[in-house]
């Protein structure tokens, strides 16, 4: 299922191949996300020309729109919209814990009002799953409790207890469709919490291991130890998957470390903000230095946008509120992550990951300054 | 230039090929709007893929953003969207009359104010093919006043004779690229000052003519017989381009009267509104039937949305505010309207219009309630 070709010389960097019931994917890889069954802004045509083996959507918003009945009556999700590669869904547990309303959590499971609604439900682990195996998703995430941070490590620790014991449950709810079922690791910050729900679940012979609760709020170091303390908790033939993360530089952190796959919302939610990912740094494609730029955003970049549209049209149509800007943007980041990885990929294969992080940081220029940079990403986009 | 190459032998409707720099456009034609440079929400390549000949664009718009220095500095019109194909430009004059802020109108031109920044202009007729000359537009439209309805006649004239003095004084400013140049017939409802200003215009020598200050608000018979009216005046080896309209109906009824373009909001508008038309009339999507319709938009439409995604799907998209859902009912309804003209001319060359006309209306549902019928069209998009 998870077929890890080669462990970088130089770092703990890995390159693999994940085996889904709608194909393979290379990894370390980036999952573009879907929140509610589009990549937004972008169809499905536009992302597999991108060269995306998989997308990521979440069980929480399909379940309360349109409903886990018409995804089930379309044929699954699959159909539904019209994407024939690999879906994760993400179980909706950090949105119950931050999105939904009125929530009450009990070990049965979680009661909640819909954020678009205010109808009651209640759910329970086994429930999440079952709405996953009638959504056919190719790799299933168990109902989790996410914290945020800082957590005091009592309350950590009860989440992270409950949280092993939803794995459980949702182990028993057998699927036929050779779908998997990634285990995820919480327990905040505390390294004696990450290593204990580490050990539990490796024990339970899950498909993959995600690594959660991070990105929540934790300066960055903090959060860059963790990743790197729990990805060398976790088995080696078996893939891992940091939730919610991140921007290029985070991703490539961790890389480093070990881990394989990625999802975020940053390419979109950037593009549709006018943001360009490049080569050289962020791009702030409504600034005036751009009024009459007749360069693609980024030089060398292989994409529609690129090679297309200039800045400077670009600009044009952000100023006068057009959609098909925010399209743009949008396919052009989502291209520049798979790009990345895609590079990533070449580097470890070559025993070149050191080099070659060296080599995009130093071209890829950082914010000085704090700038909105994305914190809670399982749960911004909804 | 303009070749009429059959006309269908039980009706005034007429075939033909009409060549410009960029390419040839096959008549009767609809022409998707791309006010600010971009037909809203779509991509160029999915404009051409819909099998578009042409593209409308609106010299008022684009003079004020991004400027014609831009536009110049980029290479011409084309080379800043990106769209080799032809491109019609109107002058903006309906926009300066209707949108503009403290509008002042004498003969040698119009002063006004950009509803963008409130900054003062003015431009003469002479300086707005100057600008389109800049642009490279494949056809040019003169700038022109046209009034709303109801209109006195006397003011009605006004206008008229300001029209036919502004298109004299726009012919003397030479193009050298093989822009073309089109006289717009004013003159309200009133069939003489129609008639005067047909006349005067055909003498100028202009390379198509259009049917201007229709489609403002008056009842629909008055505009089915104006336009049959001035449809009868103009010279047979010329196009004729009814500006602004319309609804599937009207064009339909135009052709009947031998009128060969076609420019109108309404495909683009509707669409991001999640109203689609179908063979059969048209499709608010949002509307609960179709939660669990797994149908496409339109049985038998060959168009990317058709082709991959149900009503159910589409009316997800527009109930969860997703942008690839304006998307898709935009492009299916642009692809809609281009087949239309597809399937007219085609029943023109066999000289079956009249049957085509009725066997259209026989499937294509008409409201029979009063809906928000798109009045002012040449204005509505801004």
């Amino acid at each position: 299922m998870f077929n890890l070709i080669h462990q970088d010389k130089n770092s703990k960097a890995r390159l693999g191949k994940l085996v889904t019931a709608h194909g393979e994917i290379d990894t370390p890889c980036f999952i573009p996300v879907g929140t509610q069954g589009t990549v937004k802004t972008l169809s499905c045509q536009e992302l597999e020309e991108s060269g995306a083996q998989i997308m990521l959507s979440n069980a929480y918003h399909l379940f309360l729109r349109p409903g886990r009945e018409v995804i089930k009556k379309a044929g699954g999700l699959h159909k539904f919209i019209s994407w024939r590669k690999p879906i994760l869904t993400d179980s909706g547990g950090y949105q119950i814990f931050s999105l939904a309303l009125l929530r009450k959590v009990n070990d049965r499971g979680v009661e909640f009002q819909s954020h678009i609604d205010g109808l009651k439900h209640f759910l329970t682990p086994e429930d999440v799953i079952d709405i996953q195996k009638d959504f056919g998703s190719d790799i299933m995430m168990p109902l989790d409790e996410c914290v945020h941070y800082p957590c005091a490590q009592d309350h950590a620790e009860i989440a992270m207890k409950r949280t092993i014991d939803w794995a459980k449950r949702s182990k028993t709810v057998i699927s036929e469709n050779r779908q998997l079922l990634f285990g995820i690791v919480q327990g905040a910050t505390y390294e004696d919490l990450r290593k204990e729900c580490a050990h539990q679940l490796t024990d339970m012979d899950f498909d993959g291991f995600a690594i959660g609760g991070v990105s929540v709020g934790e300066p960055k170091n903090l959060r860059y130890n963790i990743v790197n303390f729990v990805a060398d908790l976790l088995p080696k033939d078996y893939p891992r998957y940091l939730m919610g993360v991140g921007l290029p530089q985070d991703i490539i952190e961790a890389v480093e470390s070990g881990v394989d796959m990625f999802d975020c919302v940053v390419p979109t939610r950037y593009g549709r903000n006018g943001t360009a990912f490049t080569s050289e740094g962020k791009l702030t494609i409504r600034n005036s230095p751009y009024i009459e730029d007749f360069r693609p955003l980024d030089k060398g970049c292989s994409c529609y946008t690129c090679n297309n549209f200039t800045r400077a049209y670009l600009r044009h149509l952000f100023n006068s509120g057009e959609i098909l800007g925010l399209r743009l943007v949008s396919l052009h980041n989502v291209h520049f992550y798979l790009e990345l990885m895609h590079k990533i990929r070449e580097a470890i294969r070559l025993d070149g990951f050191r080099e070659f992080k060296k080599e995009f940081l130093r071209n890829y220029k950082l914010d000085n300054h704090r700038t909105l940079e994305p914190q809670n990403i399982r749960t911004t986009e909804h």
